[in-house]
């Protein structure tokens, strides 16, 4: 290709779509159905449903609406920060309703699955945990090696803790594999505006306000009588609020002229909401709530001031989302405030049980996301997918018709005499 | 009027505005009654309440924010987009209830009319037809002229079928005789950029949520225990799920530099919802959904490449939103799905009732539209309507002040020395 | 600080910031609990929380996406419009909880507070009677000034009435006392273009779609079976689709041009729903909510034309989002329609008690708010608070990084040779 050009993907892009697409349809006929209403109680299901699917749209907004938005904030590149994250969640659910059945025992019955409300929150949380991870490597790669890395970082997402935790370490360790040896630390195309920050507020907001529906969607429909969903809401809901003064303010005081970023103040936000979520079935009184999206907060807002860039100059790593930052620390503390409240509140016997359980399943996510990771970046590099330039990196021109006719295709129709 | 200026509307919009809402009101009080809650059962009515109400929002989200901002994709014609879509749905809806009032017998009682949640969601998916006809005039009409066919294309929409495939034929149709001859093919002001794309994305995904809940919402309440509501919700969405990743790959197939065209992906991302929701009352496994989805999706971004232009070169109809491509073509393609799949299942004495009575629904359907949109289309080029120039086309500045001060009005308390 | 620079508010919002949250924290350590869902009827309890819950989730995106878009139509105010929004919004429900706590004796329970649903849909509404009075002093005041008139302005929201009439009059006090002597009145500043009107249009769709929520979630639960919500949610909304199409009118016509303006087209569109929200108790026939969308919608916009300038040039009072006319004379006027209808409905006696009352709720509210606002409006003009100077009204900058590179905190890292 000429050096002005992107290499093109149309060779690669579409080919894999269709590949991938027809396998999935050839395992839906062979594997899934739907969930037949006559297996269930009529009158619990149909409360249940109006609930579950009020649940499962929140939910489909932010993974839709929300991520899709907040990774718009770059000047130019919001294109495809809307539209990747579009084509990506669509083929992750489809994935997910797969693995989730193949691999869950309880989802397949007779070897079919079945398809239910459940069975598709399921498949939009892992979706959110490959986009938490695709956070950290926004605009360095591209469609094809995005959908490779998906399909990697699939995981069965069995509790908040593992989304967040592993999402953003394994993104981070893909990103830090993927750094571009040549490139300028701060590239001269990472940068925001106006407009591309009012448009990442919006997809911030439709995450904010429903993250509550977010995190009571992981309780379990049989605890619901003990009020436990009612609480998370609430929590949720609360320490969010905190979270949105503490980023503010932090924001404006770690800043030499005292003025606030938008892209700080849109991350950090969000902290108190993953470190609520992870410690959720703990947490019984608001102050708790608050107090840890107090300190999600800060702990988030003074890392992006100070360890994004530390990472960026003295590891070579490269977080555009600082995902680090907004899901993984977030997500650690939340996880220390849950076994601190675990081993107070709990006969000493059964805490350290679930402490000795609980900090396993920690160290195996960190060893496996950090490994998982390291072992993707890789075969991500390889020439075939065709990754952009440098000088494209952050850019929508590299796959996007990004101004021009709506007629575009067939100009040389008006443009030929 | 100066050249320089697009003739004024002052003298008729309002006026037209004023006599319809007189009309309107004036209709209401001799014929319109809210649905008194003392003929329902109540326990019944609570619960059906909360769900229909939830369903009802859905769609009244897709029509306002859906439809307005995807209207938003022209450069300079975002605020006619967005502002008179709201202005067109507002009028529609009053003048839906009160047709669907006087032409459906079920509808009023002892020459009344009740309003219900359901004669609500009736009237927004006429509101939606009406609003898909205007997608190929988009930008080559003024305000009134729009109200005009608007009241024309008012049909009772009795199956998603007829509102895609009647609002989209008849549209058409309506733009065919509004062909403006001395315009280029490809005029100046059509065009978008990065921001507009985003605001653009931002309906179509409003659109692409909620399209479950607009598909379900015409399947009747007393199937619901057969499960069917569920089955064309779950078909729904796996459906659009495959759309979108077809609608990218094709869009970036069929581009000679291998760039995806934002216009392309927005409008054929859609199209596996029309289809789905056209054939769904005969959808009951998965995979059939999603090839229903693959197959619109791939047929209408071929007809947005090919056929869009070839439209507009060959037979002078210039289409502005592809509505042909994104309904006509899907909502024809879900109707042979459906015939074919009930070919399939049923028995032959039933299925070759069922194919007969469905081959006259379309071809009334198409003819009439055709009908309709031809003779519509003189009737609003008079000159009366004051219908914008040429050069005013695809533009705000013939309707809005696009920009300036708030206090515009009285601007000359300051200019005035 | 130097001419060339808005005065930092570094020393100043995060400390009160921190300060408050931190007092808000111990407060809610000592006296709020979550509700125990052990004291309520749990089959009722399942059953009114999925309601509940929708409900406060549709006045939750109205407060903090509805509000915060609609903030944004300044073109150079976006950043703040959004963001400041969020920050009041959250430290008002906080504040809200706790002062509806104390003062309600219906809300605590043996000295203790109990959050539940209905708690916090009444914070939320506190937050939007004060989010009101911002709209009056919006671009012309600091966030610290904007937590000290939130607190002040805080009031027990009873009834929508008090909601929009009081927020509107305090608001307009407040922007009346801080009225700056030397500016411009027309500054040059306030501008809006095409895309912020956009964003702007976004904000009031949301806030558009979701009012017959809003104005249904204060009928309280137990008239739920003489079937009012239901009559104020299809009232609400007929009156808002009146109200759109007048305010389109209405704008077209008092312009010299004939040209539509999107900043009163987005305020007057709302004003049906304010005056019905006042008189729903008494509104029984659709026709009757249509004629009051109606009124309201042709008042507020023909305020907003002649009353705004006026109150500008003549009381030197500058309400930059038009509070007068969106919400005060809105609402002035449902409350009139509410009397009326009363009036003639009602039996003697009961009607003149009810006048009576009602007449004296509204003067007492009106002078409540105007001797507060204009006892409020000093106390935020001392110099602690750091007004921003004249020339950074209506302008992110004062406050924002608006444009710049996502790695700025430490952006020395890569200028140091």
């Amino acid at each position: 290709t000429a050096p002005g050009y992107a290499p093109s993907l149309r060779s690669r892009l579409p080919l894999v779509a269709f590949l991938l697409e027809t396998i999935f349809i050839l395992l839906f006929v062979f594997f899934v159905k739907i969930e037949q209403p006559e297996q269930i109680d009529r009158e619990y299901d149909s409360k249940l449903f109006i609930s579950s699917y009020a649940e499962f749209q929140d939910i489909h907004v932010m993974i839709f609406m929300g991520f899709g938005f907040l990774a718009t904030f770059l000047l130019r590149y919001g294109f495809s920060g809307s539209g990747f994250n579009v084509l990506l969640a669509a083929m992750a659910i489809q994935w997910a309703v797969l693995m989730n059945g193949f691999l869950l025992p309880q989802r397949h019955h007779k070897r079919e699955i079945h398809i239910s409300m459940k069975s598709m929150i399921e498949a939009e949380l892992c979706a959110a945990s490959a986009l938490v991870a695709m956070g950290a490597v926004h605009g360095k790669t591209n469609p094809v090696q995005y959908k490779f890395i998906f399909k990697i970082s699939h995981i069965l997402i069995s509790s908040i803790m593992l989304l967040h935790v592993f999402g953003a370490l394994f993104g981070v360790m893909v990103s830090w594999v993927l750094y571009r040896e040549g490139i300028e630390p701060v590239h001269e195309k990472e940068k925001t505006d106006r407009k591309t920050g009012l448009f990442a507020m919006f997809g911030t907001l439709f995450l904010w306000m429903f993250w509550p529906s977010f995190n009571s969607a992981m309780v379990r429909d049989h605890k619901w009588e003990r009020g436990l969903k009612l609480t998370v809401i609430y929590g949720t809901y609360l320490s969010l609020a905190v979270s949105v003064v503490m980023a503010m303010s932090v924001s404006m005081l770690t800043s030499a002229k005292g003025k606030m970023n938008m892209v700080h103040l849109q991350s950090s936000t969000l902290s108190g909401g993953v470190a609520i979520g992870v410690a959720m079935t703990a947490v019984h009184t608001p102050w708790i709530a608050m107090t840890i999206g107090f300190c999600a907060s800060l702990l988030s807002a003074l890392g992006f001031c100070y360890m994004k860039n530390h990472m960026l100059f003295a590891f070579e790593c490269h977080d555009t989302c600082s995902v680090l930052n907004v899901h993984a620390v977030p997500g650690i503390l939340g996880w220390f405030a849950l076994l601190f409240l675990r081993l107070a509140s709990d006969e000493s016997t059964i805490a350290v049980q679930f402490a000795v359980y609980h900090i396993c399943v920690l160290l195996i996510t960190a060893c496996m996301s950090l490994v998982m990771g390291t072992a993707t970046g890789p075969t991500t590099l390889i020439h075939i997918w065709r990754p952009q330039q440098d000088r494209k990196c952050f850019d929508d021109q590299a796959f996007w018709e990004v101004k021009g006719f709506v007629h575009l295709h067939h100009f040389k129709y008006v443009t030929t005499p």
